[in-house]
């Protein structure tokens, strides 16, 4: 392993986070919130301290860099600007515990949007914008968002950005990585733009609607309501599940069509699976849910948006979706696991995985039939490479093996199964809000530490994809070479 | 697909039941239940009759069956005994519903044990006799006894054994297919017979003796008590404990003990992984549950039944499990799912996949590191086929596929999320009781016609290992070849 490449790049990123909570700074001392302020100027000092050692130290150092390191640096970057990104929570006092503060900044930055608070609004304005904020960050990528501005980004940090970006292909757009990283955030800036503007012509105040903006463009879910985003107007409400629906697609479709390749970009075969999975589920959420809000337009609403903010994973909610029937909850739950497009800001399995793993078994039965006919599986109008074929099935394997320790990890709890399960998948697909003990008119206070913790990194392994988890804490698979 | 030999088979195997249940109508008139053994009476004669009719009209047909056709005859098979086995509970009144008593049967052939019926004792004996029984003749396979029993079995038949016998490689003990079946069978009947003489030695009475011998044979658990085995001795308790968990041993493991291949015996890597999972399940559950029972030697005598009983999916119970605490839940929740050793009479993934996947999400880590090392997966001590890691990888997808599309079925039903994903999942892995609405203490009669024929499905599913009935519905994949 590089050691020293590791460290170098933990630096910069850890002074690059500190460059980024002097947005939070501002905003607290915009609010004349002068507690708040402080809390982050003495963060900001610190991770500029931590980072300025760490490059210090590890100046000379080699450019090569190997998948294991890209894997290594992705992991403990994720873990190092979670730690220190709690920080101001903590020091202002805003969450006490730290564990807390830690859950609620991995939360943050996965996207998950599961919270430890139950009255959010008491929260300094300053807390909520690094909270929301967090959710921005994390969407696209920290990393790919430094090597996007950073210099001397080489070509093999392709490593970095194929552990940090979501699915089971990665392209680079165009040949140069830094051009690729900057033109995925342009697109993602732009479209969070356009949601905030919209959201501030439908009346909603300034301050939410960033705070939202951030949470829909992450697929992340944390709000400045404690009501989520039941107590906005039907125009905003549509708004956000439309614009959770857009952060759910690829950014590779964004990319094609802003260099008008409009039927490159609409051949997409996960595209098209995405949205029709997303009505099929809508459809069937409405027939069930007419009754409960009393008319067809309501049911509508309510059901396209829990629906997109469920399978998007950004876990936004308009209505109490724990009670409503059985059926809705079952696709709810389904949703959670399929999750959004590979490539998006969206968590889950990703639905490029969920048709290969439907290919790949579709050929096993034909291959069953007739021993001797091989067949190749086809994916977006090519042949898919076998060894991608067969990495979808070994990780759909891997993803439910760590889904299931997760699981059994937090089943000291006394919520029951129901919680429990629901609330692993929540946070292990980063969706934040699951049913019973952490619905979404509940929150995961009444949680131990440890279970904090385990569902921290659960968050973790879902966000990154699980590898990089993995091989940051196996050191015995990096000693053999 | 050879279509006269398919029809052949199957009036062959409707010939072969009409001779099964000979038995429970002998049971019937020794108890001098005439209205019962009427019932036996009449749907022997159907039997024969449809079965004669089938054989008649396909006297001639070639020997020659292919992968497909062995699929095709498994499937069918195993409906068409089902729809006539029930015919008895219907005809008697003793089930007033046929989907109910298609239900039954189905449970009992597929070796799970749900039951509809809310007071078992009150049922006639025959009746209880026959719902037993098919545990035993569904446990190591239907068409497995009748190859064993019928000439002509030509040496094609091993894609029978191979779609009727659960688990990733099925081998031939020895090089004549019948012979394998033959020592099989014997094997299964000396065992049932020592469990019969242990349980009489305990003071069982003899009928309910073998009945809960058939049981555990077949790790079905259908009981003839309406508390199941919670009014039984602890000797006996231990005794069904022990043998359920014998019954979930690969039998290839008593055969080379028979041939006196000790070391090769215990040289099974999946025997060990079985025996480490059930003690450690055991250990955990029995740690948990000593408050619940106030003591050290109920707890473990009770953890042990549990765990035993559910990882080798028959279904038994000593207590009411559903009330215990969430840690041992989950535990029993995932040895749902592992279930017991390929090529034992235990429904599940199986052991010696989960093994399998291990290695294969271990291998493809390593890959991940050094793409260029590749590393072939080992498994009971040999080179592991190729073919069979990825089909394990692929299976487990399906599973779990198959699995999501079952509970989604069923989730109109009112029961809740816990109750329902636990019913699917012990139908689907041929366990019996769930959680909730189907916990020990409960049963299936609450759930609708549509799901039970759903859940009667995913016995089926489960008990076949997915592909046989994927491809008795999948008419399109036999037409192109």
């Amino acid at each position: 392993m590089n050691v020293k490449a590791v460290l170098n790049t933990l630096g910069k990123m850890t002074v690059a986070e500190a460059a980024l909570l002097l947005l939070p700074l501002g905003v607290s001392l915009g609010y004349a919130e002068f507690h708040a302020a402080s809390a982050f100027a003495v963060t900001v000092m610190l991770a500029a301290a931590i980072g300025g050692i760490l490059i210090c130290f590890t100046r000379r150092h080699s450019n090569v860099i190997f998948a294991r390191d890209g894997f290594m640096i992705v992991a403990w970057v994720w873990i190092l600007i979670s730690l220190i990104g709690a920080l101001p929570f903590r020091i202002s006092g805003a969450i006490p515990s730290y564990v807390d503060a830690f859950f609620e900044t991995v939360s943050g930055f996965t996207t998950t949007g599961a919270s430890i608070l139950s009255d959010i609004e008491s929260m300094p304005k300053g807390m909520l914008f690094w909270r929301s904020f967090t959710h921005f960050i994390g969407g696209m990528g920290f990393l790919v968002f430094v090597m996007a501005i950073i210099p001397n980004i080489t070509d093999r940090s392709i490593h970095i950005l194929k552990a940090e970006v979501p699915g089971p292909v990665v392209g680079k757009l165009v040949p140069r990585i830094k051009d690729t990283a900057k033109i995925l955030y342009l697109i993602y800036i732009a479209i969070t733009l356009l949601e905030i503007v919209m959201l501030i012509c439908g009346g909603m105040p300034v301050f939410d609607s960033v705070v939202h903006s951030f949470g829909s463009a992450g697929t992340g879910g944390f709000s400045s309501k404690n009501t989520s985003i039941a107590g906005y107007s039907p125009y905003c409400q549509w708004v956000i599940g439309v614009f959770m629906l857009l952060f759910g697609v690829n950014f590779n479709i964004y990319y094609l069509l802003f260099i008008k390749k409009f039927k490159d970009a609409l051949k997409s075969t996960e595209l098209w699976c995405y949205i029709s999975i997303m009505l099929a589920g809508t459809a069937v959420i409405t027939y069930n849910n007419i009754a409960v809000f009393g008319g067809f337009s309501e049911s509508l609403r309510h059901s396209f948006f829990q629906a997109s903010s469920i399978m998007t994973t950004t876990g936004y909610s308009t209505a109490n979706f724990d009670t409503w029937a059985g059926l809705s909850k079952s696709i709810l739950f389904i949703l959670m696991f399929i999750g959004a497009c590979a490539g998006s800001t969206g968590g889950g399995l990703k639905v490029s995985r969920v048709i290969i793993l439907f290919k790949t078994v579709s050929r096993e039965i034909r291959r069953l039939l007739n021993p001797r006919s091989v067949k190749v599986v086809h994916f977006e109008g090519k042949k898919a490479d076998e060894s991608t074929v067969s990495g979808v099935s070994q990780y759909f394997a891997i993803y439910i093996i760590c889904f299931v320790t997760a699981f059994l990890l937090i089943s000291f709890e006394p919520f029951g199964l129901e919680s429990n399960i629901s609330a692993t998948a929540a946070c292990y697909n980063n969706i934040g809000p699951g049913f019973g003990a952490v619905g979404p008119a509940m929150n995961y206070a009444g949680y131990t530490a440890f279970s904090k913790i385990v569902l921290a990194f659960s968050m973790l392994l879902g966000r990154l994809e699980i590898f990089p988890i993995i091989i940051a804490f196996s050191p015995s698979l990096i000693k053999n070479k």
